[in-house]
């Protein structure tokens, strides 16, 4: 199945990596059969997930990031969440046009990705991408997310080194960032850094990190950078070298790629899990029953629920 | 249990109702027994879904609006997802700040929520806090959110009536909006529309709408807003007013009424379900063993998935 974009895959031709994130994409059974033939080969790439609201500037970065990575000789792939339009079915205009950039250059390779249905969907299909392009040889994978609440988390299995974009807006303030955003980041990047108010935030963000990081190994740096000028980018990039050291001592490295292999793992039951559980004829028809009984009052959603969970096999 | 509680709660009290919302902001059966208990009153109360990224000024909107609905009389609840400081368990300064106008009477109650763990989670605990209120004798309940990518999606069942809030930026264009935000839109509001290019971007909006909408019933109409000056908020009312009275048309009301409770159902199914699946011992004990041989390489996660689902029974 798919044997000459294997064949081509091997050889390092573009258009079968490709071809081969294109049906990773739409899942399945053939994206299946492709992250099984191409695992024994992942795992050499360094993954850096750089992750932050729109408007952050995190494509801006993760260009200026790649453009010093194509210097030092490092071949680059960047798999990036993109706002999908209504008007077509991939990406137009918005970030992806500030990283045109980088191309025509054959050691980058870009990814936009939309959704794949559910916000499981999206970070799973973002690290399978991120496989496909490991175990084609790239050096270093970056991975743009737009992380809020709770997603970010997720960000923690996929990449090596993790960058939280931050931009100080009027008005804001550091103690509004949410824990989630506090706890994932290895490195806290205070983007648009000429703007009034920018050293006093990213201050006050070096403050938080040291009353609450006491206790952790690793006290992420607080990195101030203007993207659109290539400032602070250096910077930025000498702090996920050391994060990256950090990572090869003491076996934390193999720490993280346990974790996120057992995440995969679990990722994959529960989707699966779920779509089976749904499709049954048997659930299906009790679904409907006891939907009518929830709507007419005579059950609450809750028991019904518990009914449903407890006529299943165990 | 909790009877007290309930007493208060049917009396009218405040700080029954706020007690029970803890419990059932905590979760687990607790949660449960109270949500059965009120569910034949739970459906009463008008519910505004409010949305949009941190900063685009939810809160003070709902504020704006939460004053308009007490001129006419309305009891009002909010339930607002909230930034979490590692400082303190619940919300300290930012967004909340701004709503304090409303405090002090008792025809307004408002509650912050943190996350209970799973993106599904801090859904599934606001629609569960707004039932309390609903079953509280609230008239109409914002639910304040950040919504963003596939979770936007989850606050159509939670919601009559989704006014999406977004801001004119410098740079931003209205093609880079994400099509799940143009979906769930039942109302568009530019904020802080005194500002450069505002005009333009919601010209821009209003067109894009008319171009993917052309075959929905229910033209989402563009509302200009400056919160902090209370203008455009009136105008806003009369849109949630104007898609209240649409939705009572044609049982479109009672088919949302449907999909939510069929929602709720699944979503309650699926969390306890997936819970239940890796408590047990078997699972536990298998997962362990696949891991082994997943980091050693010997298996792929997706083989060490379809392992674990296939020795389920069914």
């Amino acid at each position: 199945m798919h044997a000459e974009y294997f064949n081509g895959f091997y050889r390092g031709e573009i258009l079968a990596v490709s071809r081969l994130m294109s049906v990773v994409e739409r899942g399945g059974e053939e994206a299946e059969a492709i992250l099984n033939e191409i695992f024994p080969k992942v795992g050499r790439a360094y993954r850096v997930g750089v992750t932050g609201l729109t408007g952050a500037g995190k494509s801006t970065l993760v260009n200026e990031l790649t453009r010093r990575c194509r210097l030092r000789g490092q071949t680059v792939g960047v798999v990036a969440e993109d706002p999908t339009s209504p008007f077509s079915g991939g990406a137009i205009l918005g970030d992806r046009v500030r990283m045109q950039d980088s191309t025509g250059d054959e050691g980058v390779f870009i990814r936009s990705i939309a959704s794949r249905g559910s916000e499981t969907g999206l970070s799973a299909c973002a690290n399978e991408l991120a496989d496909v392009l490991d175990a084609f040889g790239r050096d270093i994978i970056f991975l743009e997310t737009i992380g809020i609440g709770q997603l970010e988390y997720r960000i923690r299995y996929s990449g090596h080194t993790t960058a939280v974009v931050l931009t100080p807006d009027a008005g804001d303030d550091v103690q509004s960032l949410k824990s989630g955003l506090m706890e994932i980041g290895d490195i806290f990047v205070v983007n648009k850094a000429d703007r009034a108010h920018a050293q006093r935030y990213a201050d006050d963000l070096r403050s938080m990190l040291e009353l609450t990081g006491s206790s952790r190994e690793w006290l992420p740096p607080v990195v101030n950078t203007v993207a659109v000028k290539g400032e602070g980018v250096d910077e930025l990039m000498e702090a996920i070298e050391r994060h990256r050291a950090y990572l090869s001592d003491g076996g934390r490295f193999e720490q993280k790629r346990i974790e996120s292999l057992q995440n995969r793992i679990t990722t994959v039951v529960d989707e699966k899990t779920k779509e089976l559980f749904w499709k049954r004829d048997h659930t299906k028809r009790m679904l409907e029953d006891l939907l009518e009984e929830v709507v007419s009052g005579q059950k609450s959603p809750y028991q019904a629920a518990n009914e449903i969970i407890a006529a299943q096999p165990r």
